[in-house]
């Protein structure tokens, strides 16, 4: 990083009109697109920061609670990692190791865990209509326990992936494609092919496909939405990016090819997903504990997504892209064919031909929770960054 | 905070005959009246920075240790905050995850987890004989190492609840009660009910009731325990109250009536716990592994149990106390009627109207931990506070 | 430590030409001598440094993470503690609460874990052939994401345990040894007995006992190796103890008498371990997950150990050594006779006698682990510890 290209990114931050400070991230589309790009740069320049050895601890003390609801490992290490370059500690809430299964609610909980609590990162994507539900009632109590006096601060929080959005990921996606292409500006009119893909596990949340259609319609892209009949996703977030690519001068289609998708695609993110409709049925029948009814509903769905093994990202449907060199996207692990499964996703040449990229893609996940962190608890982030700049402490002591 | 605040503070705890430094804090009946105030001005004081943003971290670097044998949330968090205020890092001896199941004695272990650790926080309340005793035989295997040059440092342990005492809830309750009613001064001759209440669990350990009448009694209050018949605490430990209640010109007292407790009270602690007769004879089926003895004794005791659903915590209760508005008091998860069972040990309206103040009774854990942290490891106490105070560094950089 | 300890420490390390920079520690065997060397006395140093209340941090943030493929206390709170005192955070990767179950390659999550960390210990001695090599395809997965751009830093690794070698284990022994015995020069010419030792247990790993016989031997020390016949170690191994005894000008024989080994021994270290064959066998049946099989060959195994049950480190065989003194020593948990089990590795009176010194012989292995970071992270380290001492920052802020 040139000092220059610092400077830039502060004056950048400072030219924005944009607010995040107490305000949690749950969706992007709550966010307007200065509060978008507020997180963007400000990603930016604590990656330049570390890239140059300078600390960008903010916090000398201070707790970052994790509540992961499902199985994770990026995600989890990434929160880890942002909370410590900004100097907070995870403390994991372990809900099996805890009294929660007494009975206690939701907003008691809440409370209990954040009296020296400063940011709280929550995944909770098994259930649809809870996850994201879950974390609005958190926040909710932290708001009355803080208006009440038994909070010295109100933990902010971060939405790590839930029934309806997965912003850490698609933002880091974006992330990804602004140094890819070059520019914000340079996204736009690119046509993105966001696809359902076959995999030989069912259930894969929403999220991702859900993140991205939300987001990437913001920036003026022609987003397309390809899948088999059946397969859809939650019709208020189609309306979302409908709304989205109307208002950004992009576009926004649904089509049950994937060959059309990947028509003149500059990017295709293929991605296998459970239908809006199964995972309706799954979230009844997790609720009931109904454990022969969910047997019956995952070899039913195995059955059908069988059907669909040819929606797989292979170098002929690859061929369909720009020039035949579409930059290829996927949240990892993806399921690659003779890889991790006899048939997937992918197949191991697409994979292997951009797996650094995916790899880079991913690497951007810890800067965008690192900001999302910091636009929550600093009011004016440039200048929290300039003064940390400007003091130059280093993060290893050479 | 002003600055008065916190330098009075500092001034009570200069004036302090007490000295706790080195040595582990397991029951409050074993500290002098200077060294619980000691405690308690310490908290205050570290609350105080806290509140105006100042650093307390008086550890570069330093392990704390966790060992919980029994499940935990509030007592967890807590114990990780107030280490992560005072700069320790909370490593968690998780018993499955260790090699400890070869046979290994606590002597060894004790030892092999401490040759960087600062503080040890135990949780062992499932055994009645065994908790206390635990921590004791950790104690004397940390003093042998250290005697003997294995160790650097001979780590502080603090009593994260036991069989007999629960001091981290029990002084985080009363720095609760000094704060409600003034000062510790004006405690006197305040009625506090100590009761059993209804739950449909069974169980629950006889630390929070003994901890509390072993507490209170000391401050020139009129405690009175409340009971069904056959419900009895720790022989020992009623001794220990009644003793107590003499040296401070307090009261205590034993009846089997909930309405007599609360009749004038100042505060009420409606709370289930087992009998300790039943303890025994649950301890004795769990060390021998008795999985259908354990069964049949749970099956009697939830029977027994039922007998006594009137002892729960109602509006019509509540009328009996002083002025009907006695402060109603809990460790915090409580079992409220028609919120989190069918019927439990108080009314749903009774714990709404205190729901706040019980959020705030549990905020003082984190404060009081930190200061057995403090007051462990530093010989002056008030010196290591100023000299924080004075350096002013923010917690948060902002 | 006086001044001029600690700076001669400084200066020895000074005179070494060692390399340790980027280097991953994965088999003590790898290393020169001079290497080994710079790891002792910077171990030394911290130890030093910390006796003396100076801090040793020299990173302001950085995750270390570890993997521990089976179970550990002792190494897991080593590994924390040596992290806590540089200043890094240990994020554990715990296989069972990660979507590596999802087929993950080890190339990815290699990658996925390591945006932000600069150290990764992992232990993994479970299959014959596999954890050693399980540690080479993390390094060059490393390799790969920082050569591509993929990470900013190229993470150091640290085996803290393999199928082949434990150094972590064997540099806190010969740690020991040196201030048992005043110096490495001293180690010359004297007599270890390296020797299986009845156990009521089977499947013990190899890895002390090889990782002894491949350390001791470059130091001049005559170090002899006995077992049951048919509980030999990896070939290989056996080799390479007696390549470097030649080197040394020490001596490397097997025998197959417990007796014969402690005859005027200066130092013995009975221990048991699973015959090679058996392990291969053992790593066989584990991959096929033939769970039948893995009970047969317990059996088997442990009828065969129980011909060995007097291979038992006594007062008796004690006696056979030099001056009926040598030094016993033991990686710990060791198999006390009854104390942790009826028959096992060491009398009661043996192992009481030189409790202290097993303990003191652990107490090394922060220090090692510690120094193994650092000097994997710095390219001079008497450079960063002289700056740590000159800035004389205190551990604890007394």
């Amino acid at each position: 990083m040139s000092k220059t290209t610092f400077n830039e990114l502060i004056e950048k931050i400072k030219s924005l009109k944009a607010d995040l400070h107490g305000k949690d991230f749950l969706l992007t589309w709550e966010k307007s697109m200065e509060e978008l790009e507020l997180v963007l740069y400000v990603a930016e320049a604590l990656r330049c920061m570390r890239e140059n050895n300078i600390s960008a601890k903010c916090f000398d003390s201070g707790l970052a609670i994790s509540n992961f609801r499902d199985n994770s490992t990026r995600t989890r290490f990434s929160f880890q990692s942002a909370c410590n370059l900004l100097g907070l500690e995870v403390a994991d809430l372990d809900e099996g190791k805890s009294q929660i299964a007494h009975g206690e609610t939701v907003r008691e909980t809440a409370n209990m865990i954040s009296f020296m609590t400063d940011i709280i990162g929550i995944r909770d994507d098994m259930f649809l209509g809870a996850g994201n539900a879950y974390m609005r009632e958190v926040g909710d109590a932290l708001d009355d326990g803080f208006k009440n006096g038994v909070l010295q601060q109100r933990p902010g929080i971060v939405n790590l992936q839930c029934d309806i959005d997965h912003p850490t990921q698609s933002m880091a996606d974006l992330l990804h494609l602004k140094h890819y292409f070059g520019s914000l500006e340079n996204l736009k009119g690119k046509k993105i092919a966001m696809t359902w893909a076959y995999s030989p596990s069912y259930g894969k949340p929403l999220s991702v496909p859900q993140g991205i259609i939300g987001l990437m319609t913001r920036f003026g892209m022609k987003v397309e939405l390809a899948y088999p009949e059946g397969y859809g996703l939650i019709p208020d977030v189609i309306e979302v990016a409908k709304k989205n690519a109307k208002a950004s001068g992009g576009s926004f289609k649904v089509v049950n090819s994937m060959d059309t998708a990947f028509k003149n695609a500059d990017i295709v993110y293929p991605k296998s997903w459970a239908p809006y409709t199964v995972m309706e049925r799954r979230t009844e029948l997790l609720t009931k504990n109904d454990s022969d009814g969910l047997k019956a509903l995952e070899k039913e769905c195995l059955a059908n997504n069988a059907k669909f093994k040819n929606w797989e990202c292979t170098e002929d449907k690859m061929k369909l892209t720009k020039n035949g060199s579409a930059l290829y996207m996927h949240c990892l692990p993806a399921d690659i064919t003779d890889v991790s499964c006899k048939a997937g996703e992918v197949s191991a040449s697409v994979f292997e031909k951009y797996r650094i990229e995916t790899y880079k893609e991913a690497s951007y996940k810890p800067d965008i929770i690192a900001s999302m962190i910091m636009t929550n608890q600093f009011a004016k982030t440039h200048k929290i960054l300039q003064k940390l700049y400007k003091k130059g402490n280093p993060r290893i002591d050479l």
